[in-house]
């Protein structure tokens, strides 16, 4: 028989929030704390599924606002669903499209810096427009296609039946993403639409998994996203609310700095219940997150970051970011990383990928993505390890230090 | 110890000059006849080495010219030479650059379709321009690069010892690839430079070669390339000349349509000596090409054209070429070619590659890459069975009449 979607506590480290753990999902399970690879629409940038698995990724996370433009969520339904359509057979996630109709949906036509920042993350870039495209009403939102202008409508129900069609393990309830820089009288409202929003989402999702049922299909998971912005008395409230609801699990949306996350993200966890799992939207692109994040209480992350940062040559090393294309590199036989194990660091010279980026060709972008993808996903599964040992801290303070030298973000202590 | 270049006869097929045999080179045995994989920087564009030879890819072919001026030859012999430097384990050959001196020489600052026929093949399209910007002596030729209009002197000399710190197992002498429209006192002349030349490669070759002897390196091999244009006469005594030298195998060089193969080809293949491969530079775009080729005495072909095709979206299939953009794929959930066991056929559907393409996604690029590299080399593959088999011409029939339909090239007899 097919799994049901469950998770399942494995060891709690003392004094902290975090934890290892087990999601188990109808298309295998998950080890946390884990980092989901991003694959938005519907491919992971540059891999094929093979080497993401061959690089440790345990699951795909992809966007419903993207999809929903392009190709359309009929024709991924039509070929089975997501993983069918893109040949992957592991755990997936859907983004409800909440964060993008905000971001994208404002970026329209306002230049490609905003669009390149379309995933949850790089928000603090992406926001600094006003909403002027996007009409919010209590039913949903108005907003324009980032593509074509075209003007759309997406609503908690309408979300929920896209993101059946794609058809993906876990589901995010649609959320609004207030800007951090709104009026707490505006957060308020838009939280008070947020919950009323994940009320409909339950709702529409559980009988769309009766059809499931009925179908012989396994159930799907619907996570709640607590919002809140900055404020601990609406963080606190929306976790307790949501948590008192029957999602599978939490995600934290919103928009905050790396070192917001010991405040922000301890605010949540504390209050939401601690047996269903919680996953960080779009926060990785520094180390120091991950380590924060778990230490708070998140079992899972995802970021697009280290593959678009990989496309531009910026690469992770145990000693910090580098930049590939530099002339130093043109002439270094050794890999990127002497202490990384990736395939491409196995087989590949630094110089080589200095030749490959500034000859343009794409193999640069591959080799460079299976790297940095790989270094996020195996420092996350170390903090795994960490905790079953005992020894987060240890590691934490080693890879922290190692990582930054001086230049360690404020409000991250050793 | 390691293998010496050789090439041993596997079988012949009566009443033609097709020929299976085996080249074994320091790098492991090339099975022909073999389409030779395209690797002009060093590297396959699009794919890992794994993916090259999960597609059937026995062996690459770089060119001397494009590595001279990125990153430099020094870089390449430091990493230990090409396969060392791109992680590729089988056997290599590298195209003496002569005749991009020529094409991309010419092209310098003439625009982008110049430049992307840099590789032989496209020469018809390359050589439009006259040879203003190449200066041509008996000492080699002065030339401008591509990248950066530096002033750049070739010589046979040159070419042979850059051709030894890139360390293929297998290079060819630097030639004149004169334009097929130059009248014939121009070709007699470039023909006698050619040969001249031809003398001068060898002289150089053999004492690299002892060089190598003498630090335990295997030798390394060295082509004749015979050029002629389109002039029997021509095409008969550089075959007879160059085929009395002690060169271990022949390219055949110079520029000419696809009907002209069984003619052109025919020529210089009944004059070279029987027991020395011989390689058909930069044919091979037409799949009419290969069996042409083969039935006249070709034992190795390159040619960059089927991954620059897959980048543009056109793929083979056994039904003639198809554009995966073509909305018509938008929900066609059927592999592109029914008929064809690679990697992407197996995985993906027409659709979902059509969703890459229409999205930009890189992993489009690949995937098409893998498909179209994997229908050339496996049209060769099968070339080689039918003449071990004997059923070289059901299948030319078979092949040609379902991929042209009512488009077969003229000159092509079924």
């Amino acid at each position: 028989m097919t799994k049901q979607f469950q998770f399942t506590i494995d060891k709690k480290l003392d004094g902290t929030m975090a934890r290892a753990g087990t999601i188990s999902t109808p298309h295998g399970d998950i080890k946390t704390p884990a980092f989901i690879v991003g694959g938005t629409k519907a491919t992971v940038k540059a891999l094929t599924p093979e080497q993401v698995t061959d690089l440790g990724g345990q699951s795909i996370l992809a966007n419903t606002y993207h999809l929903m433009l392009r190709p359309g969520v009929d024709i991924i339904e039509k070929a089975g669903g997501i993983g069918q359509f893109m040949n992957y057979g592991g755990p997936t996630f859907t983004d409800s499209g909440g964060f993008q109709v905000f971001s994208l949906g404002v970026a329209y036509k306002k230049g490609i810096d905003a669009v390149a920042s379309s995933e949850r993350g790089d928000a603090n870039k992406a926001r600094k427009s006003t909403n002027q495209l996007v009409n919010i009403t209590n039913e949903g939102v108005h907003f324009r296609s980032h593509l074509d202008g075209a003007k759309l409508l997406m609503t908690p129900e309408n979300s929920m039946e896209m993101q059946h069609k794609i058809g993906a393990d876990v589901h995010m309830a649609f959320d609004e993403c207030p800007s951090p820089l709104a009026d707490i009288s505006y957060l308020r409202e838009s939280i008070a639409r947020t919950h009323h929003w994940a009320d409909r989402c339950l709702g529409i999702h559980q009988k769309l998994n009766e059809q499931n049922v009925s179908a012989g299909q396994p159930k799907q998971a619907l996570y709640g996203v607590v919002q809140g912005a900055r404020h601990k008395t609406l963080r606190k409230e929306s976790a307790e609310y949501l948590g008192s609801l029957d999602f599978d699990g939490y995600g934290i949306g919103g928009v905050f700095e790396p070192g917001e996350i010991a405040s922000t993200v301890a605010w949540v966890n504390e209050t939401l219940p601690e047996d269903k799992p919680r996953h960080l939207l779009g926060m990785g692109s520094q180390p120091a997150d991950l380590f924060l994040g778990v230490e708070y209480g998140v079992d899972t992350f995802d970021c697009v970051a280290p593959t678009r940062q990989a496309r531009n040559g910026a690469l992770y090393t145990h000693k910090g970011r580098v930049n590939i294309k530099n002339a130093k590199y043109y002439d270094d036989f050794n890999p990127i990383d002497g202490k990384c194990d990736c395939y491409t660091c196995r087989n590949y010279s630094a110089a080589y990928i200095n030749h490959l980026f500034k000859s343009n060709e794409m193999l640069g972008a591959t080799l460079a993505s299976i790297h940095n993808e790989s270094f996020v996903v195996r420092t996350v599964d170390l903090i795994r390890e960490s905790i079953i040992e005992g020894t987060f801290f240890e590691y934490k303070r080693t890879f922290l230090t190692s990582y930054y030298g001086d230049g360690l973000p404020s409000n991250v202590t050793l």
